[in-house]
């Protein structure tokens, strides 16, 4: 954990939809965007969250993002859509999108979005949660910039492009899984880098195709694409698995980017927002067995997991999104830590913007 | 490579076909199982494929597995079903639940199929592939005999879970991800234990957690429930993403096992083939734009990848599913290799069942 100052939940929403709205995004849309931004914090997935304020709003300011987008389908089915996001916020679309999964999966069973021309939509994994309350398993993909080598190759090309998937429960908390497709997500890189740590070796490689342990320079090299970049989920080659993480990061690509007509591999660089593609899909559970049934039995799998015996030095089994729901619990209770950089740009845009701080 | 002996495909699909008849399969079945054992052998995955022969043979034997099962729905819709696999050859219910994906993708654009009640599959990716000349995205997953120790476990839970997915290319070859969630498949344990060789620091860890490399002394501690176990696609820990693994692993038990109403985690162990479960999934790629842009596209991408340089040592970027598409060129023309003690348990296998060995 990085040091922070700690800041309201609410007050840090109610900021950065004022700062959206001062950009002439409509009230709703801004709402949207500071809902899933502050999400993002309250999971414990900082370099999701409001730290990104900047891009967006340049974006917005350089028109690379519209503020009122005109999303509409390109093509669509009782089952499916594919949505040409209009240059939008990331988030807005995806909302827009995911609701439209669940609103086909309601009337037929299974709905399946593809989205081209949207931008950076946040965290995965809110969207795919977006579907729990409907007793439907929850699915969203998603393309991001050129930052991941492929296996035997030494140039980045495909992004961390994560895997969110969501499904129901019973008492026990759902099974969230958003996990990026990379052995380690940008962020984490970014941590690093300002904390001046080494990395440890297999996260990276440099130019040369060589193990490289230096953030900022890692860092540096991929905005200026000068070679090296992250390892996909499994390492270095193949021995480990590598090939499998570089495959489900194509995977991602495919279907976010391929099917739905977006741009893929490097063609999303950090020079522009150009074309990033989402996936999204919702599917009734009851359409495959009765609803409690499901929700019984995944309570009784969860627990029987977290009983099983621990690796020594750890006294806990995780399922996956219980991390994020416990630090949600605990940051809506005694705030968001904001890293004093992060502070600090706020408060220039609050400044840029002439909207009130109050954080 | 192990050494083998070159044996012709269509002879060792004739002879498995024969000794499936004689345990009372019906022909068109046998055929089945036969073309996708082989079709394991042909595409390099030997663990996969008439090397498990012995398994099927005794599961029809002792009854485990029914030669002449009675597959039927115990839900459906016009885009699902749950299929009741009713302990057929796992094969034979794989085959008949994605074609029923494919028939309602054919007729309302997306078919999904859960699967209770089955045994071993084989290889999960012969179904994805199965959509291809469908001009379908086709996906196959399948819960397996539990293998995998959780992120801060130390003893086994799920399977080696693997995920395949397959997508129709062009004039380049279809991208075929076919992977198992764990850092390494059982198969690769197998062929280390045989050859005596110590396995890397990565793969698996014993009983008490701790990293092991004796690959016999690992598969007998797994088979006996000792503890211990291969680790998931990311190793040991969070540093490397073991918990990503881990999560793709539990999310094929869910979609495989908890969503059809099939066993899970430690209730598939190694003392009997009870109630696997698969997952199959079909989808019309012209839901979402034209087949032919689509075709053009996933051409234009990989020709682009497999262009780009190369890590030191290497002078092939490798798109999923190429490697096995090379081999079964290569094996076709000149044979398969089959192993000294394969050949060995097909020779007993015919005397045993009274069938005629030519191979």
């Amino acid at each position: 954990m990085e040091e922070g100052i700690l800041v309201r939940a609410q007050t840090l929403k109610a900021f950065v939809a004022r700062a959206l709205q001062r950009l002439d995004v409509p009230a709703e849309d801004a709402t949207t965007v500071a809902d899933i931004l502050v999400a993002a914090d309250l999971r414990g997935i900082d370099s999701h969250g409001v730290a990104r304020l900047r891009r967006y709003v340049s974006g917005l300011h350089n028109g690379s993002i519209k503020a009122r987008p005109n999303i509409r389908a390109a093509y669509e089915s009782p089952c499916s859509a594919t949505l040409n996001g209009d240059s939008g916020l990331g988030h807005v679309i995806g909302k827009y999108a995911m609701e439209l999964a669940i609103q086909k999966a309601k009337s037929v069973g299974i709905g399946v979005i593809a989205v081209r021309n949207s931008t950076h939509y946040g965290i995965a994994g809110y969207y795919a949660m977006m579907a729990l309350p409907y007793d439907m398993i929850g699915c969203s993909l998603t393309s991001a910039r050129s930052r991941i080598v492929p296996t035997f190759g030494r140039r980045k090309w495909h992004g961390t492009n994560p895997i969110a998937v969501a499904v129901p429960s019973g008492k026990e908390l759902p099974f969230v899984l958003d996990m990026a497709t990379a052995v380690v997500p940008d962020g984490k890189i970014e941590v690093y880098s300002r904390l001046r740590k080494p990395l440890p070796v297999g996260w990276v490689i440099n130019e040369q195709g060589e193990p490289d342990t230096d953030a900022t320079d890692v860092l540096m090299r991929m905005r200026k694409d000068q070679g090296g970049g992250t390892l996909p989920l499994g390492g270095q080659g193949e021995t480990f698995g590598g090939h499998k993480g570089y495959g489900l990061g194509l995977l991602v690509d495919i279907l976010s980017g391929v099917l739905s007509g977006a741009g893929w591999g490097p063609l999303i660089s950090d020079s522009g927002w150009a074309n990033l593609g989402h996936f999204f899909a919702a599917m009734r559970v009851d359409l495959f067995r009765p609803i409690d049934e499901f929700k019984a039995e995944m309570d009784t799998m969860i627990r029987r997991l977290k009983a099983e015996p621990k690796a020594p030095g750890h006294d806990r089994i995780y399922i996956h999104g219980e991390k994020e729901f416990e630090s949600t619990q605990e940051r809506l209770a005694s705030g968001i830590p904001l890293h004093p950089l992060v502070i600090e740009d706020l408060q220039k845009i609050a400044a840029e913007l002439g909207v009130e701080y109050d954080l």
